[in-house]
């Protein structure tokens, strides 16, 4: 097994030089406690738990102890507990909790840069931890102080863990059909009657309660997502005496996945035998839009999550790369000579470098929705106003890309491999396993494209896309200031036209009524979109590399870092950024194929 | 689980309509007494084969019986002996077999439409019906009489299986390095010592006796690919006496595989204790030459199985997505209306008509390939040469294209799924860690690319391509004679000019004596031929379609089948052709990125 999963050298980089954690640090009152240099002594001590807690069970979690229900209780591996005790005790599930309510308050970025490491090093341990404190920032942020008060510091303490339960057998991506109910009771809860199925964690033989945050129907509430409240359901819940009593919560089933296997998607009954009771959050019928606090967070989680798996593999197969003699120099054939290492083929470099510029394109986009999701909440009037606009645009992107550019880099890992890679001797199978569910998570690709075309793109008259295209312009504005960034400025400058002339050309449909045409090809727009937005991520790490060479204080292994960073950057440009031609292309011819014509399915 | 897995109607129309299998029956005594009508009952007693013995026991082969070594015996799923002797026993193992050898001398096409429903219905457990038949072909081309005599009866009866054995721990890309070694004997035999990796279907607990077609070399022997030679090396050899007795070939591990697990993967090991003997095939240093005969069908076969995998995956998919309703059309959400099948949403078409595209593009080339195969060996002198360059040619291609895409195209049909498609209640996980493989097979894609670029396109002064851009003509020449696929014909016509253009701009790097700059993006040259190849074969059956639809025979389902390869054509050609775009950019474009660099990988 390969022994190294993340470079804390290239998250530095990103967290401080390109994405400037130290701006929050210094300008707002919020951070004013914090020091930048703590926060690489954070990370050192994030690897050291991933290193001593999470690698080493990573294969053995998919093989051994796989969660499933037995005599009714819901068995998960032994480490699973040592994970979430680690998380508590480390502080990481407080790194953003406000102090008040005993959190370390951190910028979100330094919070995102320990959730590299961890998924990094294992994605399917940490669901446990990391829907908890989700779930736990659903009820302080909309809870009442009495919820507050039973709930979150169990819950950031880790002995009581937490779930999201939205979806049910006929409501999956349409939310809005869900019929789990609830009926009022007079001391104040509700009875709550339904079926929840894929529900990550949904329970354990460890924990001392679960806690799930469920979206159901109030009695008479209006159908549709209107009518859908968020309640709080505990496994135990108190009776009078304040005593834990069984709150008529069944395990029914455990899925068997392809891979993430450490952690149980399961099938929850609620209220089987009417006795199940449910606590209100916030107030009636504003469910859904308090979920989608925990969802666009869960949706920033997968692009972490994706580019983990990325980065895991990358490095995997890098090793491997260095390791494995195979062949000679194409025009060097003599087989006197012994063989090379397989990195020096041209091809097997192409696809680490492939890996390498989606992994480190993927990660920097992220550490820019943290930065906006931070600056939304901080910042002063306009600004805030200008990164929420930013945040929604870009979460969609966030969660999509490094999904499905991951599966594919995933995939190239394993092809470096050659017959190994298929095997469960190196552990890219199991990654490219894991990291397929990636794409479906928390809305799949479809729901996610049409959410950035049908409604992020044209929200507040196009106000997001505005502040983005700004964005970006910033960036090519700064790149212009170097000779040897000067091509991809102008490039990326050119890309962006191009978008917006495809930007233009859809919303004429839909401007047309035209609606299912317009939003019909919405997955290639995605594609093209996140194909940009990690150019700019590219170039803007070019930017910042440029800099520090120029500054020419950087040698040896720093100065040849900074060199890696122009020399992937080249090659995003140069083998990825060209297939926009073909997105742009498709999604400017106007023949309709893929509206009507279900009978052409044969 | 989907009940359907192959369209028996669409194998009809590409193997008579498309490409014609009665021309062989008409024009060569070869044939001469097979009626073609008579290949249609064959396909209908392989589906019937493949719905009793093989769909049924798909998933479980995945989960249970896999194959392993216990107590030195390779066990295996107990369903496999009734697969081999079905196969044998209904005659496909000797399908395309010379009468002489007891054979039904049927055109290969007949065998491959055999094989997409064969592969189609249960992949992994085709190997050791397939595997003997290519070991015994092996044994047939170039073995001595009395190697014939032995081998050939018991293998195409079913009751000796046969191997290939090439792979090496320090030899797999690198064939030229192997090191396993054959000490020539007295009695005319070879002592083997060495080992054998990957070797699938490698062992068995069921049949009389393993006939492994192995490559060696002989002491004294030519270092590199010169110094091969094959040998024919049984699990039990026949002593004095006429009797089999052990021939020390050891089981010493099954690898465990992602997917396949039907077909164990072994490592053997041949001579440890100096008893193994091998008998050689044809003439010394020969052994590479003769391997490539059965290398050359296994590419082949390969794009079969990927392209069976995703005819099984699409099928799944479609009937799931009539079935499942989710969702509302995008432009009347009224939650009181019922849900609809996901099959009408926009996106989900696309996607299974991605799935369609792929799947019935690839298998229409695979007829195409063995189409030239067939008039390689039975054609007159120029039709022959003209064949042999084609097959020569497109042999990587078909093995890359449906490997490739069709992995993307069985990942398509997981989503259609949403989040079922990666649980084992469906069978799309299990196909796409089936397919997974098929990239890696029989020399990777970067393998196949090289071997494309660097040998094919310019053998022979570049004939084969020549031969090729004339057969793609042709196609294009029948396209502009119907109104709507004039558009169509002049879109393929300029792709082969760019790709014309491409090949001119790679070559003039070789013929510079740019030799690794030639070749480093082979795996891009590979796609952008892939895709303009299966363009082609899009164009050949929208031409064979509108032919029907034009006669006014065709009515009902015919009707709609005819007018869905018309809409399919359409869409590869408005989805998927633009691709060629970027790519070609790319190739065009000589900023060097991957040869040398090695230290940017950080």
């Amino acid at each position: 097994m390969a022994t190294e999963y993340i470079s804390l050298k290239n998250l530095r980089f990103l967290m401080h030089d390109v994405h400037d954690v130290a701006y929050f640090t210094k300008n707002f009152d919020h951070y004013k406690q914090h020091d930048p240099e703590m926060f690489d002594i954070m990370l050192d001590t994030a690897k050291q738990i991933g290193d001593k807690e999470l690698h080493p069970f990573y294969q053995t979690m998919d093989r051994k102890h796989v969660p499933d229900i037995f005599d009714g209780v819901t068995k998960v591996h032994p480490q699973i507990p040592n994970i979430v005790k680690a998380m508590a005790e480390s502080g990481w599930t407080r790194a953003i909790v406000p102090e008040e309510y005993g959190g370390m308050q951190l910028p979100s970025m330094v919070r995102v840069a320990g959730e590299f490491i961890f998924q990094a090093a294992n994605n399917g341990a940490m669901f446990y931890s990391e829907l908890t404190t989700g779930a736990a920032k659903l009820i302080q942020s909309f809870g009442s102080e009495e919820l507050k008060a039973e709930y979150l510091e169990k819950m950031y303490d880790g002995e009581w863990l937490g779930t999201m339960a939205l979806t049910e057998p006929d409501a999956g991506s349409s939310l809005s059909d869900l019929t789990t109910t609830a009926t009022p009771q007079d001391d104040g809860s509700f009875k709550i009657t339904g079926q929840k199925i894929f529900i990550s964690a949904g329970d354990n033989d460890f924990s001392e309660n679960v806690i799930h945050l469920l979206l159901a129907r109030i009695d008479g509430a209006p159908s549709g997502t209107k009518g859908i409240s968020l309640f709080v359901v505990p496994k135990y819940r108190k009776d009078a005496k304040g005593e834990l009593v069984d709150n008529d919560v069944i395990p029914a089933g455990v899925y068997h996945k392809m891979g993430q296997k450490a952690a149980p998607a399961m099938h929850l009954i609620f209220g089987e035998k009417e006795n199940c009771h449910g606590y209100l959050v916030g107030e009636p019928n504003k469910g859904l839009k308090y979920m989608f606090q925990l969802m666009n967070s869960a949706r920033i989680a997968v692009g972490v999550m994706g580019a983990s798996i990325s980065s895991a593999a990358y490095y995997a197969s890098l090793q491997y790369a260095k390791e494995r003699k195979q062949g000679r120099k194409i025009d060097a054939k003599n087989v006197h000579e012994p063989q090379i290492a397989i990195i020096e083929h041209a091809d097997v470099k192409r696809m680490l470098m492939y890996q390498k510029a989606i992994m480190e394109g993927s990660m920097s986009l992220v550490f820019e929705a943290s930065r906006s999701f931070e600056l939304s909440k901080v910042g002063d009037g306009e600004e805030r106003e200008h990164h929420q606009l930013l945040l929604d645009l870009l979460t969609p992107v966030v969660k999509t890309y490094p999904s499905e550019e991951g599966i594919k880099s995933v995939s190239t890992g394993i092809q470096c491999f050659g017959g190994y890679g298929y095997t469960e001797d190196f552990p890219l199978e199991q990654m490219l396993r894991d990291i397929r569910i990636t794409s479906i998570y928390e809305g799949t690709t479809g729901i996610q494209s049409m959410d950035l075309l049908g409604r992020k793109v044209v929200m507040k008259g196009g106000k997001a896309a505005m502040a983005y295209f700004q964005e970006v312009n910033k960036t090519v504005e700064e790149a212009f200031k170097y000779e040897a960034l000067k091509p991809y400025a102008k490039l990326l400058k050119k890309e962006m036209e191009q978008l917006q002339q495809v930007t233009m050309h859809l919303t004429g449909k839909a401007m047309q009524g035209e609606i299912e045409l317009f939003l019909a090809d919405a997955n290639l727009y995605m594609e093209l979109f996140g194909l940009i937005a990690i150019a700019w991520q590219w170039l803007k790490q070019g930017v910042e590399a440029q800099k520090q060479i120029d500054q020419g204080n950087a040698a040896g292994d720093d100065l040849n870092f900074l060199q890696s960073k122009i020399h992937t950057m080249k090659f995003f440009f140069h083998y990825e950024v060209p297939r926009t031609k073909g997105l742009a292309q498709r999604l400017q011819d106007d023949e309709v194929l893929t509206v009507g014509f279900e009978n052409m399915l044969v």
